[in-house]
């Protein structure tokens, strides 16, 4: 017995530090990716349009480990609750990859300057966001039900960045229709980050579950902007 | 043994009916997202983004039972790989019926005029992205990677058409800075189907890797647009 319970915390602790990985791994890119943005630097975007692979590769790895732990131990109750939110969190981190690479997909679409307003406003919403999915990884990495709750909670903050930039940029292209194109792409970016935040509560949502076994309260979860 | 064969394909056709379901509420959300634009029908829209809890209890279940397959049944290659299959095709469907919640939340903010270039070219879309849907739970239904390879096939017509809304769009914009805000969420539903084309494609992957055990050849997979 000692030793199956051994047996499924070392496989846990892999599973565990997969998901570590990969959440460092899409933090990054979405800090890396808004960087670029800023830098103009098409190279640097390019890399992580390239680099979201790995993230992809890892979440394969966790799949695959969750299976066999699931087949080989068949854990149950609490274990096996946290063996599915490792795999469902894993899928929810590959999304939040997939966003970095999309904006990093847009940086040679957009000319950066510092002084247009709906540029000016963009790096610190995405602090936000990417603050959001770290509370969110230290909160499962400590099997954290209140961490998991404040960020949730914080996500109210970042859809209210979101609804004003919308308006800011609706605002902006009606006085320069000319750039109309280019802040069209801004605007994906914009709601790419919004949905980095609605992602970081997902995650959230099942840290929360994992550790308690109870789901978070409706007023905690935040809804997403229509916009 | 022949019991417990049995047993397993007793389960995994359960668990193709739950996808099944799934699926088919998806496709008509789409479809009927795009009915209650046309017809600004508010009502209609609030049904289908309530209706989308079904959805999401639909693919709860696919993964309880999922799980107490994998569990009860460690099922071994190819089996194991289609139980894999249902539970990351239960995911990409329940994310299109996020799209289709999300495009019948924009209906309030869009008026529709069948004469607007943008508005009237919308449906053609959305019907091609909805048939990609039909024909991908077609393929995993009847395990056919032939279909498959057809679905990913169509998602560069899917791209071609947002593209040119794309441009569409931008011009529309600029000419009648007044709809700004409005087609702002035509943009984003045009966003929309063009991401329910991409998740038809995966779920096409998933049947052709689950059926023949090897990926698609990248050049079948298609490539999502930059805009």
């Amino acid at each position: 017995m000692e030793h199956t319970v051994k047996a499924f915390d070392h496989d846990i602790g892999q599973l565990r530090g997969l998901i570590a990985q990969m959440g460092g791994l899409a933090e990054q890119a979405i800090a890396r990716a808004m960087e670029t943005l800023r830098r103009q630097d098409l190279e640097g975007a390019a890399e992580i349009v390239a680099g979201d692979k790995a993230i992809d590769a890892l979440q394969i790895q966790v799949e695959a480990l969750a299976v066999r732990i699931i087949a080989l131990r068949a854990p149950m109750a609490d274990d096996l609750r946290e063996v599915v939110a490792a795999l469902k969190i894993a899928g929810v981190v590959e999304r939040i990859g997939d966003y970095a690479k999309n904006i990093a997909k847009r940086v040679p679409s957009i000319e950066w300057h510092s002084e247009v307003e709906p540029l000016s406003v963009l790096p610190a919403m995405a602090t936000l966001a990417v603050n959001m999915v770290r509370d969110a990884l230290d909160a499962f990495a400590a099997r954290d039900a209140e961490g998991a709750t404040r960020v949730a909670a914080s996500d109210r903050a970042l859809d209210d960045f979101y609804n004003s930039l919308f308006r800011i940029l609706v605002t902006h292209m009606m006085e320069n229709p000319k750039t109309i194109g280019q802040m069209a792409h801004v605007l994906f970016i914009a709601k790419n980050l919004e949905r980095v935040g609605d992602h970081a509560v997902n995650v959230a949502e099942m840290v929360h579950f994992a550790a308690t076994g109870a789901h978070m309260a409706e007023r905690d979860r935040g809804h997403s902007p229509v916009q």
